[in-house]
């Protein structure tokens, strides 16, 4: 079964797309899958996770680095470059198994000289400051070629330039190049060093600023491939390190004494302990297959293994859209991928939100509100980088005002939960006692200053908020927002016992650093009478929010007919669905997902029927949910085409990429973490709940098995599901059995144990237990 | 001194504009300021107040009756029309003494005949459903005339045609001619009867459906002038009355019998007593005393002195523009005239709040609260005839969602606030007794439903609002909005105790009835915690709702530059006001004035110099309250120019007449209304206050003196105020003495006593007391 994503043949049109389908990284860097000789326009970046500048009134964005793989052909100064050369062949790819991305390509000089130019490169997972490539000329005629390559320092920005003072300090060749500049706004330093490893050919050193490459001098014998290894080092002042330029410099040293293959060996045994922890098998479906790799493979090049400073921004490494920021998405869409699979990435992205609460505080300071109000776009500081007038409205070109950034208070919530998720799955109390306790508390804060106490209803109630929903702005009682909060209540309650429990002295110290008495009385009474939507009794339909039953009933083909202008935004003050029951994307829906044991299959199934048909998936976090939910009512055949939607959105590449000359293009790791999540949490039917690991299949017709993994409370599992029989594997070295409830069946699992459960699908329920052969 | 507004010779583009300036009217109907030859495209009408019609999904709004007294002349076939045919001499004035409409026209034929053509006309302030005219005709040369004159049946209407089943029972032209029709939605017959006293001539009818009238020869001698009078009888089904058309015959034939004379000398007389009541008189500025009279005669055709079922329409009586409908405008703008003029009709208007209960307590259902809403456009049942999308994007030409309907909930608060005042300036509890304690108790109840708790500030807040800044929609404790519905129920608490004392029985019947026993616990609670914005410590000045003081500082004359299309409005969704401070009209500063013994002066001015700046006055309600506050500040040079901009609105008519092909022009009764507390509640400075009548003159420089009646608490005065002294004048049938407080100087004036209190300016105080010569 393949693993490659390749594009044959080269079209311009194709260049921001691929730029993100053939993207790689490791969390510390992501480096979009353009190709060699790509300069700025073609929107190269190296896009540096957490570390972000802002020019003049222009939005803050993350920094790119400069393009220490900047290579470029000449034949008797000719370039030889796909944007300016036919090729007689050309493919581009990446093969996903191992993150490598590899193009070739043919071109014909007008003398009949047929030059094929190969490379492959990778973001190191073992080192992930390192960018290593190798490349291989080779020409059908004797020639001269000309190769530059070296640190191109033109670097895209959406809104920089973020790096000046730009020097270098090469003056041999001997040595490593290197680049450094320093950031605008907060003055980080960032350096780009580059060593290479040589067949041959005469050397010279060539400053442009802000460039520096080296211009190599061939000399071409038919047939015979010429290759050399470039290796590149970043390291910016956000890394902990002294002398960022001298440490890339060393670091450098060491990968060119180290040499392409033996990097790549190690990088390659990161990519399998990933794979291994990771990988998720579909018998059946290869097209189902090689889709959620990719979507998983998306995920583990943005991953932030090594730091709790960052977490995923919502196109994840792949450039500076959407501001490098970090939205609900990451602990709605991702994190579930990461809990069960790589707990210690999920307790990254989690401290990310203790890190940041002071600038949760500063913008509920700001509100008019108490406690922890999370920014609906975080950046390095937890300050909101979101603007007040995010869109633009067509028809008179001015900014439009929006409430993203004032309403969408789910965020803090959601936050709550994902701390609370961690601890859930986890057991490690340290994320509570470094942060997430103090997190919680100061998210129902925030919510008891934010709530209403409605008299004459005798129930609190969450006024003037946007859900999910954005086409939805300041609505009263959003039942996602509600139940959230709810959730977020009990959670602070919960938290509040543990400490009392079994940290008593952290309990008191953190009661009193946040004064926390009046709340300690105030937040069981706020959740004793929290409002939150219920069922209509008659429909099973749950209300999005208040009144939205009045709203026009009108199909959202209907309603797209009514635009005049295809790029018009349709929510807003004016938009087309304000005044409709057409929604962006799931909201109620979402709700019963993270609250399936809340609701019986009947009002799941009421609410997709309602809601699916008035749902634009106008957000590519649409689909994912109703797939999840149609599995969980078991209708895998409804979830299916979600599921596909959603796992090929990168490899597709069909969304948008331009607003007028603004590139909105990237990756959707949302998506990628919703396509997990609708297989495992979906399709295998996983759910962890209360410490028991729910698994209820509802398998597409034409699945075989899945196969994964999964990491709960410190125990290893692999599992393997039909539509009739799930089979569970407990590691060897795991130390604890564990509660299964498979189709309704409870069973224990210890350690070491072999379970099968099969005839799933009879009333006559038979449970097979076996040894681990 | 002039009583006339005259407009001299013919041009088309003031058809529309003299319609509303030389409207006439008594209550019952209005007649625009149409010429005789006039049809529906001229915009004749002639209002029925309280009589609304709705065709098809189109907007509800007032029925106008046929025309009884459209005349046209011929001259050999040839119309005499000053649309079709240039005047020697022409001009249109309406003598607002009396309320009577002439015109003059004199047409040239091409032999060189000059035809003089007089009218005047009047609606019958004795019998209200009366119109009368006499014309008059003279020609130079000897001639052949013929007039056509009767019932033009071809009604203009805005959304028309509202009546239908047309028929006239005309057989022998001895009889009244009559045309009756049926109204389309509710069926409600209309008829109008037409007779006339003619000096000779041949006489035929002539039945051209769905009009009937008279054409009459006439054998005219050079220079005698021939007359006709003629009279008109409407009535309606909604009079009172069996059989409509039977009475308006009937009526008809009685003013026939009575002729011109004996008709007009009655009208007259009524129109002295209402001038004895409440006209005005300023020493000093011939201008300002035009203005002011005009202001005042223009409320004084449209007050509804003999139905409790009306109130006055925001256009008053001249059409159909804003669907004839009530808005909060007659509670602030209007009723202050009536309360100190004319309290039976301000009774009047009072009583139709409580006629209309049930419509507010269905707005109150609809939207999920308890109690009375009322109604933002009310017409004759109290619901609401507002619609959701009152503007037109003229960038997409699409409706656009508004919030006047859901979110200006102060019009209850204005309700209870107006019957309250009426109750304050009678002392006639009947008001009370007969449905306003109701409406009084169930506008509090609206509110304790509508408000919420915030427990973090222990406070009851008005959420989700819209005041009288209409730029700003769903905002949160607009100052207004909450000290208004503070007032309303500090209104509700008195209203109680005043059942409680004085009506024991009435008031545990009405308890019982409306269930009321909640909330005589829950008011008080709510009221002991309203919140109320308070001026800021530093500037004084109050924040017109939360986080104004966040918006964009901008000039209004540089938003205005921001405007891309003349007509954009500047509110809604995405208006260019909406995110600045940019105010449509007075909001914090009414407010100070309806609380003005709340405020010191200091904080009054602090509010009017820093919102004035930011006010685009884009609504004539505006002005007179910078005047009124710029007064009660001691500061007139600063009201001045605001009162006569308010004053002259209808004699400039200057305000837009149509959207593209809709009317939008009319008469402005709030501006009319406006103008005259500008100058008694301003200038003069009356004020009412706790059973006191407080005068604390501040005069426009030029003015000598101010002169005018009150009545208050059953007594009538009058009162002479210049800059330095007040002259009151208790009359002889007073019953009871009264207190009054002038600058300061409590005074107690006797029945038939004549006060004087002079030295105003002067620390020293002097007041003579002298009683009346």
């Amino acid at each position: 079964m393949s693993w490659t994503v390749t594009d044959n043949g080269f079209t311009q049109e194709n260049i921001a797309k691929n730029g993100n389908t053939f993207m790689i990284g490791n969390g510390y860097m992501g480096y979009r899958g353009t190709l060699e000789e790509y300069k700025k326009e073609q929107l190269v970046a190296v896009t540096l996770a957490g570390l972000y500048d802002k020019v003049g009134d222009k939005w803050r964005e993350p920094v790119n680095a400069p393009n220490g793989l900047w290579t470029q052909l000449y034949l008797n100064h000719t370039p030889l470059n796909v944007l300016q050369m036919d090729t007689q062949q050309h493919f581009q790819e990446v093969d996903f198994r191992f993150g490598i991305h590899r193009r070739q390509s043919v071109f014909l000089a007008p003398d009949g000289n047929q030059i094929t130019f190969k490379v492959e490169r990778f973001a190191s997972m073992d080192n992930l400051h390192l960018l290593a490539a190798k490349a291989s000329i080779c020409c059908s005629e004797a020639c001269e070629l000309t190769v530059e390559t070296g640190i191109d320092g033109e670097v895209w920005d959406i809104n920089g330039p973020h790096l000046d003072s730009f020097h270098s300090n090469a003056s041999e060749l001997e040595q490593p190049i290197v680049l450094s500049a320093i950031s605008g706004e907060l003055k980080v330093p960032v350096s780009i060093a580059q060593s290479i490893r040589l067949d041959g050919g005469e050397q010279e050193l060539v400053h442009s600023a802000p460039s520096i490459y080296r211009r190599i001098r061939l000399h071409c014998q038919a047939g015979v491939p010429y290759t050399f290894e470039s290796f590149v080092s970043v390291y910016s002042g956000r890394d902990g390190v002294a002398k960022p330029e001298v440490t890339a410099v060393h670091d450098c040293q060491q990968a060119l004494s180290q040499g392409w293959d033996v990097l790549r060996q190690k990088h390659d045994a990161k990519w399998e302990e990933k794979w291994a922890l990771s990988d998720v098998t579909i018998e059946g479906d290869e097209e189902a297959q090689f889709a959620l790799r990719y979507s998983i493979y998306q995920l583990l090049i943005i991953a932030p293994t090594e730091s709790e400073k960052v977490s995923i921004p919502a196109r994840g490494l792949s450039g500076q859209v959407y501001k490098g920021a970090v939205f609900w998405d990451t602990e709605m869409f991702m994190l579930p991928f990461f809990l069960h699979t790589d707990p210690g990435t999920a307790r990254n992205i989690m401290m990310y939100r203790c890190h940041t609460l002071e600038g949760a505080r500063r913008k509920a300071t700001e509100y008019g509100f108490e406690g922890a109000f999370y920014a609906w776009e975080s950046q390095d500081s937890g300050d909101d980088a979101c603007t007040l007038f995010n869109v633009t409205d067509v028809f008179t070109g001015r900014p439009m005002r929006t409430y993203f950034r004032d309403k969408q208070v789910h965020i803090s919530a959601d936050v709550a939960r994902g701390i609370w998720q961690y601890y859930s799955f986890t057991g490690d109390e340290s994320i509570l006692l470094e942060g997430g306790a103090e997190v919680i508390l100061e998210v129902a804060r925030f919510f008891y200053s934010y709530a209403y106490y409605n008299t004459a209803k005798e129930r609190y109630e969450i006024l003037d908020v946007t859900g999910p929903d954005e086409y939805h702005e300041r609505v009263n009682n959003n039942a996602f927002t509600n139940y959230l909060v709810k959730q977020a209540l009990e959670i602070t309650l919960e938290t509040i016992n543990l400490l009392k429990e079994r940290h008593p002295e952290v309990f008191t110290a953190l009661v009193e650093k946040i004064n926390y008495q009046r709340e300690l009385v105030a937040i069981p009474l706020m959740l004793s009478s929290m409002y939150v939507p219920l069922p209509d009794l008659t429909t099973g339909v749950i209300e999005q929010f208040d009144r939205y039953n009045t709203l026009e009933e009108v199909s959202v083909k209907a309603l797209k007919e009514r635009m005049l202008d295809k790029h018009e935004y349709l929510g807003g003050g004016n938009g087309l669905a304000t005044t409709t029951k057409v929604l962006k994307q799931a909201d109620v829906v979402l709700m019963l997902h993270l609250f399936k044991d809340h609701f019986v299959k009947s009002i799941k199934q009421a609410n997709w029927e309602y809601y699916e048909p008035r749902t634009e998936h106008g957000s590519s976090l649409s689909p994912c949910v109703y797939a999840l939910v149609a599995s969980d009512i078991g209708s895998p055949d409804w979830a299916y085409p979600y599921f596909m939607r959603t796992a090929t959105i990168d490899l597709t590449g069909e969304s948008k990429q331009y607003v007028g000359n603004l590139y909105i293009g990237g990756t959707h790791p949302a998506a990628n973490g919703g396509a997990w999540m609708a297989a495992i949490l979906g399709f295998a039917g996983v759910h962890f709940h209360n410490g028991v690991v729910h698994i209820q299949p509802a398998m597409p017709k034409d699945w075989t098995s899945i196969g994964f993994s999964l990491k709960i409370l410190g125990q290893s599992y692999t599992l393997r599901v039909t539509a009739d029989q799930v089979e569970v594997i407990s590691l060897d070295d795991n130390t604890r059995s564990q509660s299964f409830c498979v189709a309704g069946r409870e069973l224990e699992c210890v350690a070491g144990q072999f379970l099968i459960v099969n005839d799933l699908t009879q009333d006559q329920r038979s449970t097979e237990e076996a040894s681990v052969g």
